[in-house]
């Protein structure tokens, strides 16, 4: 299985604080946590060449994983995002982590703003499970407690998701739709709320966990591609006057 | 209650057999059967300046109805497109018709490639209410049966509806989901399958009831648009070490 | 349109602190902002003969309202269970309140334990609207705020709603789905969670709108009832060897 | 992983015909297919004592396979179905084949009537793949063609399906929801159409690899078990006046 990590990179050269917390980036730092026996793990990030993402790596990868929407993400090109998107159509599967809720691959694939209220206060999150058969939460006790996160809370605008999965409480008095997962095309994506890049999210063992369960959900299902457009009957038709 | 029927309108001046059916357009057929006491219905065309859609007429309109997506939608103005999905996020509901599922205003709420399998042989439909209290099958019984028909076929490249109205048979041998609701931003979306130019489908009367209906359902909720971006706490947060 | 308030009508009678709060009972208090000139409501509760729920009352009733599933609730009979979810299956809307949750009429439909985290601790609540085009919501802000309220905690033992369209924030550190659409047979159904007996709840206009908005879209959708069972072939079907 | 396929074995004790086509009965028949290195199977009857349902095999049971709820479902203890009721709460997998939709613990699990059109006259039925990327469509085509089995159609009296997978088209003219999945207490639950006792249906490539992909599918997510009642509150609630 083949994992490909984008993380914008940005914060990471730009700020010490957070060049401390992730000294190899946070693609980095997920990584170190995703990689087995089973799953190989690339990583790619918005200064190289064609933002490290060329449809022939696209086209081996499995399971994408995106960090970043806010800084510099007008720089993100078009046409990578148009090659990404065909990927989810034909089944790649897609995780898209905090702000990559503002990226232009999430609201292309959701139709919506995506937008959201936010907050930077050293506050407590604390990610509730709400749907306790799913995989994505295998090994999670009924929550997931985050001392300190950056908020986001609701309304989140976005389709409904196929699946919600977690459920946030912030201590500033708002709620947010953490876990969210949604079929689009072939592919499965899965949008996970926690990892602003002040803090050491994920370093946190049940951050991992979800992430780790996250990829294993969303590789693609072995199935030859529909076929579409005109089609011949496969029963008689009869003559109409 | 303000409607606005947008039809793509070449069918109609380029071949005589459709022309015969519909002498006032498709737009003048849905307007027939639209306007009521309290529901003021205007229409607008391609050939129309900006396609007949201003930035002032959308900010009255409550409901839009939108049929093309085929033949002469390359020539549809991405900007009238971005113009009508800001509309739909604000609280505007859209009734997607026929061959709009290739609209790009479609295909942008989607988020998917909203292809399907096609064939144009003058075949049965029948479209088989399979949520039976949703208002828009109101007054419609087990099943619409349309003699001839354009099949559309499955697999059809949209996210699961959020509800699922109508199921259709095609005497082909195919299914497809012809009935299917979404909400997006603040806006309700519909999207109906049958209406093919060459057949006389919208004088069907459980067509029009339906498409009534839906009109009903897609109106605005009125309510306050949502705020977003920073936010300030609503509840003391404890400082951390 | 026929609304029927059902109340267990325990709390109000035992307790003086809650006949203080709600002198003509929680469904008396329900039933002042209910009526209106194309609303005539009526209500009952445990303690009439059939706990007031007859067939001849059922069958003209088009929305019940159900607050009650803790303190007396196994007085109520397995008999009349069954006819109201016969109804609901009729097209008769359900808005279940509060406690409601673990009545048995609410169990019977969502076929879950349908059990939660509970806590008395004067809390306060915020509900915030995660589904901004719901009917429901008409004329709801962000986020309705109840000063003081007893806690209902995650997990809720719900099937996922097909419509989740309020999320609330508990002090304690709690979240919940709050206001829950399902559709079941002909009929629909809104779990909202709000009401505990020793607040004053019902007198919050935020909570009287929901309400409200609920009764009118919960309201039976009018269509034939279904046919099951042997059915006739609708077109040829060819002879198998 | 264990299995446990549980079948009424009636059909094929009276029926020569059914005799002839499943020596062994459906279970046998299923068992056969499913039974591999890391997945073991057991079958039960009703005819067995408790019908061969005893609360230590279901703890150990991890997907249960229920096949009928016609003919002789009347005999079928309440008792028994409360245990199975309880297992999936608690997480057991539970997939339900064909006749299984009027089986008492599918209809406790749905909440609804469960019922639906119902015709025997060897037609051809063709389920559509409408959800690409689920896994209990790995391996499959565009569609899964069975030359004639009994006609199950819509209205289907359930509630809309958490996921929607498969889509039958039937030669007399109707349709129906053939692939549901639903997410009940801790536990999976899959509704399967095709498997008429009088064709072999369950001797069809595409029959078996559904049935083996939904058994993976369903398995239990390894969890704690969610704790309900009365909670202590994890943050402090400020005292109110």
């Amino acid at each position: 299985m083949n994992v490909l990590i984008w993380n914008e990179h940005r914060h990471e050269q730009q700020n010490e604080e957070v060049a401390k917390i992730y000294p190899d980036g946070i693609h980095g730092a997920i990584k170190e946590f995703l990689e087995t026996d089973d799953i190989h793990v690339e990583t790619a990030t918005l200064d190289e060449p064609n933002h490290g993402i060329t449809e022939e790596r696209l086209a081996k990868t499995d399971v994408m994983l995106w960090w970043g929407g806010h800084l510099a993400h007008h720089e993100v090109a078009d046409e990578v995002v148009e090659q990404v998107h065909q990927r989810v159509m034909e089944g790649m599967g897609l995780i898209v982590l905090h702000s990559g809720h503002f990226s232009k691959i999430f609201k292309k694939l959701m139709g919506t703003g995506c937008d959201l209220k936010w907050r930077e206060a050293d506050e407590t999150e604390r990610m509730w499970v709400v749907n306790p058969s799913h995989p994505i939460v295998e090994g999670i006790g009924e929550f997931i407690e985050i001392e300190k996160e950056e908020m986001y809370g609701e309304h989140f605008d976005i389709p409904a998701p196929d699946e919600l999965v977690l459920l946030s409480w912030f201590e500033g008095g708002e709620v947010f739709r953490s876990g969210c997962t949604y079929r689009r095309g072939h592919g499965k994506v899965f949008y996970f709320r926690p990892g602003h890049e002040a803090y050491p999210t994920y370093y946190h063992k049940d951050v991992q966990r979800v992430i780790q369960n996250a990829v294993r959900w969303a590789k693609p299902t072995d199935r030859t591609f529909s076929s579409y457009g005109n089609a011949k009957a496969l029963e008689n038709i009869k003559p109409k006057s």
